[in-house]
């Protein structure tokens, strides 16, 4: 199921410059209670990637009713929902943006993908070659290039794999296709910096906020693989999943989640946001 | 106007992969008599691309006879025809793409726009601040991910400049938003790579095979900004426009446009393709 600015449909227009150049932005939110789950963090990346791009951001509480409704349909069974705000049709041909674009609203509903099996036992990852290239005006945003990681998740095919982990040029561990990396090492946290290129997680943003809270350390850092073999536990982290441990990545493995991912993954559950 | 797949229409499900990632390539051409020009060259990059990003291309005849058909309506009056190709629709959340992919095949057909005038007496062209990331797998490409051509183009609001030059994070040149550079140097032409990033255009290519058949040697090769200063003439090459004689760039100046621009936009003028 979609709505487009609101309206219950499953087309744009193919003059619309998300579908031309890929100009607007995206969220995936889960849904519970009827409502998006940590919805002012998702708002508050969505409002800057419309900054970065130079359009205004559509109005929120439009954008959070239609959410809702788009929770509450299908008598509210478990969902997640994608909200994509592009800069709107092209009043031209080319790429100048338009001097008053009408940003348009995309909402689609999915059905809950059943994943407690990863979180619980954990999940292989393997390195994509497939790499993401310095951008830092993009960097953080959740936009709608998404080329790159596209051809690094297909790299998984007929792999047993569930993520793709991606690096910079120079070989710096940067985040999964549609996750963020952490590292535990004695007790502190550590998470690759992502002011180059690659996305600053929903769920990143979380575990920033609440580790300390919780008592451990966290920091942003330039992460090598080669900072991998140190690491006690590792995991991933996204909006819809929450936290996956990891049990296997490059050379690095484990026989079982560790306890500080164990411990963040109960303090998430009960976040009431 | 606009055909989706063959079918006269104006939308595109909301789950095309080429709105929700940019997952898809597009050509912009010209028509002659009732054909696009130089369809050949735009074929061969364009099943280039497809093959990259890892999908088949549609069928050439298939294809090309919608495009016919595009330049044949109105009259035939002289049209931009746009044609994308996308992976075609998500068969599920995320980037994986699907195994058994539908491209989707979109035409859009655009009134000419005259710019004669433009490439009678040349251009101004401004450095944009936004640079090109080195992307090797996907450099030459014209796939959707244009959110860098997008805000380079917008530096120029405001501005009498025709055209933003994008270099790469080392200062280099590459390619305007929308456009190929060349400089001519005691008679011999010379445009930047296009193998790290940036796009390989079509009127380039005509401009690479047809300059040393009419007596101009021709090279690709790094060029720096301080490169411009010993250049005689600059040119910009399109599929659209053709060749714009550059007047203004940085520091560079000229009053009129020299020679060899003169002469390969008059040998353009008459090749039929």
């Amino acid at each position: 199921m979609s709505w487009v600015d609101g309206v219950d449909a499953g087309t744009v227009p193919v003059s619309d410059r998300g579908l031309l150049y890929g100009d607007g932005v995206f969220e995936t939110m889960t849904c519970r209670d009827g409502a998006p789950r940590f919805f002012d963090l998702h708002w508050q990346r969505l409002a800057l990637g419309c900054e970065r791009l130079g359009f205004a951001a559509p109005d929120r509480g439009r954008v959070l009713a239609v959410l809702r409704h788009a929770a509450a349909t299908q008598q509210a069974a478990p969902a997640v929902l994608k909200l994509i705000v592009t800069r709107g049709s092209a009043t031209g041909r080319g790429y100048a943006p338009p001097a008053e674009p009408q940003p348009r609203r995309i909402i689609e509903r999915y059905a809950w993908e059943d994943d407690r099996q990863a979180a619980a036992a954990g999940v292989l990852v393997q390195f994509a070659s497939q790499s993401l290239a310095d951008s830092p005006r993009l960097a953080g945003l959740k936009h709608l290039n998404r080329l790159e990681q596209v051809l690094a998740r297909a790299e998984l095919h007929g792999s047993p794999a569930r993520e793709a982990l991606m690096r910079g040029s120079d070989g710096r561990i940067v985040c999964g296709t549609a996750s963020n990396l952490f590292l535990v090492r004695a007790g502190a946290l550590l998470t690759p910096r992502v002011d180059r290129c690659g996305v600053a997680g929903v769920m990143r943003a979380v575990v920033l906020r609440e580790a300390p809270l919780q008592g451990w350390s966290v920091r942003e850092a330039e992460v090598m693989p080669c900072d991998l073999a140190g690491a006690d536990e590792l995991f991933l982290t996204n909006a819809r999943i929450g936290i996956w441990p990891v049990v296997a990545l490059g050379g690095w493995r484990t026989d079982s989640p560790g306890p500080v991912t164990l411990a963040l993954q109960a303090h998430l559950d009960k976040l009431r946001e």
